[in-house]
């Protein structure tokens, strides 16, 4: 059985592999081929916690992955980081342990920044290359690396803007370190009419971009939605949209960032295809220069499986 | 972080604060005190086996519980153990990974084991010293190890049957070992006659006891029934039965030993109780020495918990 740190994880995935594992895992749950039954939840409300477990298994696929996932948003002020986990690698032969991955949430981390980097480029203009990111957390870093990474030959430019100028500043020090250019801007509507694509990692309980603020052309990829009550964009904009991506869209109808617009009855189940879809060629994620696209990101454990595969792959490779 | 393997684990664990861990905790969820979502199921149709992800938190516990198990029935014939998996404590507090518990299904055998004992004592006669056990596999050897601890002071005297000669041979062998005599009988109806309670532990599919078999007085508790279309008990001495215990009731009557009777409208949530009612005093688990009473056990996370902080405390006492 291998037992891996982070460090060992970090050094373990190679990022093209990781970026068509997912691709590939995306794909297999839109066709079907994923097991993914509901997330476990427990809630431990008196540390302003969270716990979120998420299981599934690739249609023959020889492992299965569990992964455990804490949030707990005091721990800050304790000098802790807000988010822990593992995931464990069974075999789907014998269901004895494969793999423990201590990554302590990193592997989340990191496959949701690839996943917002793979709907980005599906939903983006071909010309475009300005990319605006909303925060400037965590994953604000791990958005524009994984999209320097992946749109590395469209030669793509970074600004962002978040209400904190001090961690705006940290994040353009931050990701200058590693090569990567981003300008702050001050101003979210300024940022918005400046950017071909955005990409919003806000933890925002209420619309953060306004809708007319949004040109046509533009793709949003929103993340911060992702449990019942969360809200990025205004419901009219997603209602606006000419084309509309969910990786899931049981969960980005039920607790995402389309929620609002489904409960309001302004779209359906017609009105969105999946991210898997679009990459199996069986739906477009733009039909024009002047559509507005947006992606919706909720987080799907065959991302889990995806990157733990990568993980365990690097390491026996 | 604690990192334990099986035998830290075995060594770790003292009988009597298990027992009292596990009273204690299926009283907190008989009294609604633990968090325990529905348990998350994969199934590996292909190499016949199936995954269960239980998870809970006992209100004002600074530790929580995930337990990954497995079961994969065709690996004996591989040389390979049927069960495994783990558990991970992690904190109520911050999040953190406490613990590692690398038991290999040890602790879910070890808790069906002493669940089992709490059972079959809060269930037969106080003069009741003749114990039937029906099966002869891991958890025949649990259930009779753990009763013949907690009911030491009644000097119980054990007796089984199992459809394999051998395998009940092999059974009686390994307990003599461990010093308890266990008479094996070659008539089920024969150990169901002499026995004042029975335990019954096999994976059957239909009914294996049945009603004409079973006098007034005797108490049953009944393990093998954890899914839909699993059954040991006829239905109509689940239904005929002068008091039913479950350790869930919304288990037992969905997918447990209770479940067919329910099914066919012969008995409903109101004609059984839970066993931490029973354990709290507030429900009897038997009113006459002639009642039959049966309690069935589903396994329940509290108990995953319970064994685990036994460990835990073992281990930092």
């Amino acid at each position: 059985m291998l037992d891996l740190t982070r460090a060992e994880i970090e050094a373990a995935v190679d990022l093209d592999r990781a970026f068509a594992a997912l691709e590939d895992g995306f794909r297999a749950a839109a066709a079907g081929r994923v097991q993914m039954p509901p997330v476990g939840y427990l809630g431990f409300p008196a540390h302003n916690g969270d716990c979120h477990i998420k299981f599934g298994h690739i249609a023959d696929d020889p492992i299965f992955v569990v992964k455990i996932a804490t949030g707990f948003y005091e721990n800050p002020a304790k000098g802790l980081p807000t988010t822990s986990g593992m995931m464990i690698a069974l075999s789907a032969e014998t269901g004895a342990v494969v793999a423990i991955l201590r990554d302590e949430g990193w592997l989340t981390d990191l496959r949701t920044g690839l996943a917002g980097a793979i709907a980005t480029r599906a939903g983006m203009r071909r010309d475009a290359r300005m990319i605006g990111v909303v925060g400037a957390g965590t994953q604000a870093r791990f958005q524009i690396r994984a999209a320097a990474h992946l749109l590395r030959e469209r030669e793509p430019r970074f600004a962002a803007w978040a209400r904190s100028p001090e961690r705006l500043e940290a994040l353009r020090r931050d990701l200058a370190k590693g090569g990567i250019a981003v300008e702050p801007v001050d101003d979210l509507e300024a940022l918005c009419a400046q950017s071909d694509a955005l990409i919003t990692t806000t933890p925002a309980a209420g619309p953060v971009i306004r809708d007319e603020w949004i040109g046509p052309g533009v793709h949003i990829t929103a993340l911060g939605a992702d449990a019942p009550g969360k809200q990025e964009l205004e419901t009219a904009l997603v209602a606006r949209a000419d084309i509309r991506i969910a990786d899931s869209l049981e969960q980005s109808l039920d607790h995402g960032e389309f929620a609002p617009a489904a409960a309001g009855g302004l779209i359906g189940r017609s009105d969105c295809v999946e991210l898997g879809a679009v990459l199996a060629g069986q739906a477009p994620a733009r039909r024009s220069d002047r559509d507005i696209t947006i992606a919706d990101l909720t987080g799907l454990a065959v991302q889990d499986i995806a990157i733990a595969r990568v993980v365990l792959d690097g390491i026996t490779r």
